[in-house]
């Protein structure tokens, strides 16, 4: 009975921290999303000279009410869950992990440590934002789009790199070292600057034939910028024009016959189940009723 | 007798200010749009010392002359509507009073306020070009797209500023405050503005690590910019197919059958009225017949 | 019979000038493509200092060379076309003339002219570079999809113009003259360089909160740009689907049946004709046939 | 028999080279990628003065290497292919050649040509960087969508030439070299920069007048940047929705009849080939197969 009593403790937790669907989770991930945003602005604040000046305990103490919320999360997460060193080693494990590390690792070496590298732990702090990235839901058209048309962005990024190298080393000869081209490195990141429209104009070609070859550069970024769009562009409206005929075919009745239903298995994203299916087909996960 | 006379007036008031399919109406539109820009040439006019120098005084005379003229066009239109109370508080309502309240304020508290509160009511003035949002019509296929894209919109706008925070924090670690990364907001800003293309330069990498982090930064934002693009292009061209399908649709003999025509509500925008209808079947609002 | 051999020889010269299916034709049209190009150099070589002071003779017998021969050509143009009033005020009859004006002007009134007059006048030659659209042909689907999405662009123009005007006047606010937003037209100004991803960096945002409203500012822009993408690739995508259609239609044999061909009128673009008609239908042009 | 086994040789020598489906082919393919990314590195890093300083020795012994490698890499090329001349023209056999040449150049007329000639042979050597396009496989639908827009691409990069070269002289004439605007080549210079929302900032206008000029440039480039994305766009959308009406064909049984298989000639790309074929029916080149 204390096992059972337990179970249900623990049943509880893990609907309250990992779903949305009860009052307590929904509260608890508008909680969560509080804190987050609140850590992500005291990492900031801290970094502003004049404001660390003046709020430094209050940013301190702040930093701590975190770290120590962060670390009961993630204490929770991992017991609420039934395969804990999942988790833990699972994308949100770390991120959930990183979260609350640098403060404690701060303290016990603070002293002993070089400033750089504290700082730099400190700055760790940031890729709490990741946290977020719950919050926008495991599937969505965009990440599929993207996925679809990788082998062409890998092809557009290696047109960008052999066109940037070959106009960055023409630039280093004919500009040079007086007019800011240093070196063939520095020159490649100018021509990337140049190619994807950014400007920063901290190092532009001063003599004319540079001119006229950055005109060249400009005109093929301008050119270049067309084919990722285009890429996205079109893989959405495939996709988009598809899930619309999905969506189509929904409402006729003979779905019906097909004994399949809209459900989708949080664990696998599998949508391809039973009616009153109470396990996932594909991962063995217990499906989440909204009923 | 009177108040049919009145009503009549009201009428004629309420055809000339909110329609334009009479001869009156239409000189009307075009006054307001001629005093709306005029009124904002004068604002901007206003900020170059220069010019407010010199004709100061026929700047400051134009300004009341608007003024007055927006004021009575404010107390036109509630007069003429029906529910004023709606008319005021809705967003033109609201447009429109502020358009003409600067001044008066200006006049009652110029000397006992400050120079700077001064400037900022007198600055408020420039919101009328709002006033022009009236020209552009109800609806459009634009605006459509946008809300039906308005999730994903949200995704992009997630993931710059998740990247941005991420990697502002990171260039703040490696370029540091010599070079003009001082603190993590500016450094995010400074990542924002890579992202986006828009490249001021006057915030850039120094470091060798910095213009290599700058790289991946803009080709990020070069992969990113396709995003918001492939969002729109796809969702307007289904939308304008959609459009395409239902004008061929409306162009074939039974549309007749069904006893609707294109009379649009100007009140709810609804379309679907009946043949002959007086009144919107919706919102009840008066419909309006070109003939 | 002398009006005939002269009926025979303006025909010829018709021929020459307007058409390109012969090789007379053709030869004068590459050699009048390389005078445009020789023309606008020379333009161009002249406006670079150390250039024109070496090479002043050069260029300035270069000049009259061309000058004389696109006289030539602008006489021809006259004498050989049917209605030479309509062509001296159609728009290349108007850039064939600004082609040859400026050197006689300048050579009139050099003298007593003031010099920058003289050399905004001199500089109208490079307007001869209109003179090239000749080639571009006169329909092209690209000009349909852009005059067919033209209310759209209007309303993104409206949206760009009423943005600039509002963020220009609140960052002109908040930067104010000590951080070089001088004045509201120059705030615009500033506003619409960012909004459109160009981002000069002669101005830009000093103040943490400016930095943060120009943040608003570009992601705005970043979206913006979606838009005018989103609707001429739209368009493009409509219209370039349609050709294909109208293409796979041709092919099929019931399209004989209608008495129509491609022909299409090189006067009025009307390209509805009856097999073998010899003049337009639609304007009376006579008809151009290859054969 | 000697033949047949020099024959043997070749074939084998052949598939390692030019096939990467043998264990041993992609091995070769692997160190060669790695050799080509190894070569461009060290350009790259030989251009840094302060690494070149320390490690010359080492870049210059590594140099060696690789040039000697790429020079058996060349020689085993025209031995084992079938037609030598055919490959030392092609594209590859001009890139092979122009990787290894430049140190045998530099060593041998090392001493006697000036240093500006000597390094911009050595920096020829980054060339080798297009080596690598023999990964990204001969065909790919974007090269296609590009090749079926060059049209349209053509009339919009004259749209480009005759904006810039307009507004170009009429910066010019307002700006003046005062500010930057030196003459008309520069001024064109600049509005590329403009137009295609680059943006240095080296030179940016100062009158009220020239910024309100570039306002328009800026617009206008904001509008032109929708050309080419919208023609990429939609000749992409059309090309992959071909791709995927064909695949969807592929699967249908009816295929089987026409005796047709996917396989590709690695010459000509054809790929309607005979079940079995050996050869390719239209060059005649072996087939490649993979089982």
């Amino acid at each position: 009975m204390e096992s059972n009593q337990k179970h249900n403790w623990k049943t509880i937790l893990h609907e309250i921290i990992y779903e949305a669907d009860t009052p307590a989770g929904k509260r608890f991930d508008v909680l969560l999303l509080i804190f987050i945003l609140l850590s992500i602005l005291l990492v900031m604040l801290e970094s502003v000279a004049s404001i660390d000046k003046e709020y430094h305990q209050l940013l301190y103490i702040g930093e701590w009410i975190v770290t120590i919320l962060f670390s009961i999360e993630y204490i929770l997460r991992i017991v609420s869950v039934k395969k804990p060193v999942k988790y833990i080693f699972s994308f949100f494990g770390i991120i959930d992990f990183l979260s609350t590390i640098p403060m404690y690792l701060a303290f016990l070496f603070g002293g002993a440590q070089a400033l750089v590298t504290l700082r730099a732990l400190r700055l760790l702090r940031v890729f709490r934002i990741l946290k977020l990235a719950r919050y926008l839901g495991a599937s969505n058209q965009l990440k599929d789009s993207i996925i679809a048309s990788r082998v062409k962005i890998l092809v557009f990024l290696f047109a960008v790199m052999v066109s940037s190298i070959i106009f960055g080393t023409i630039m280093y000869l004919v500009e040079g070292e007086v007019n800011g081209f240093d070196n063939i490195p520095k020159s490649v990141y100018w021509c990337i600057v140049t190619l994807t429209t950014v400007g920063f104009g901290d190092i532009a070609p001063q003599t004319p034939l540079g001119q006229f070859i950055t005109t060249f550069i400009m005109i093929l970024g301008y050119g270049i910028i067309a084919v990722p769009t285009g890429i996205v562009s079109a893989e959405y409206t495939k996709s988009s024009l598809k899930a619309d005929e999905a969506n189509a075919k929904t409402v006729t009745p003979d779905i019906e016959d097909l004994h399949m239903n809209s459900q989708c298995c949080i664990n696998c994203l599998d949508t391809k189940h039973q009616d009153g299916a109470e396990y996932c087909h594909k991962c063995g996960h217990k499906m989440h009723h909204d009923s």
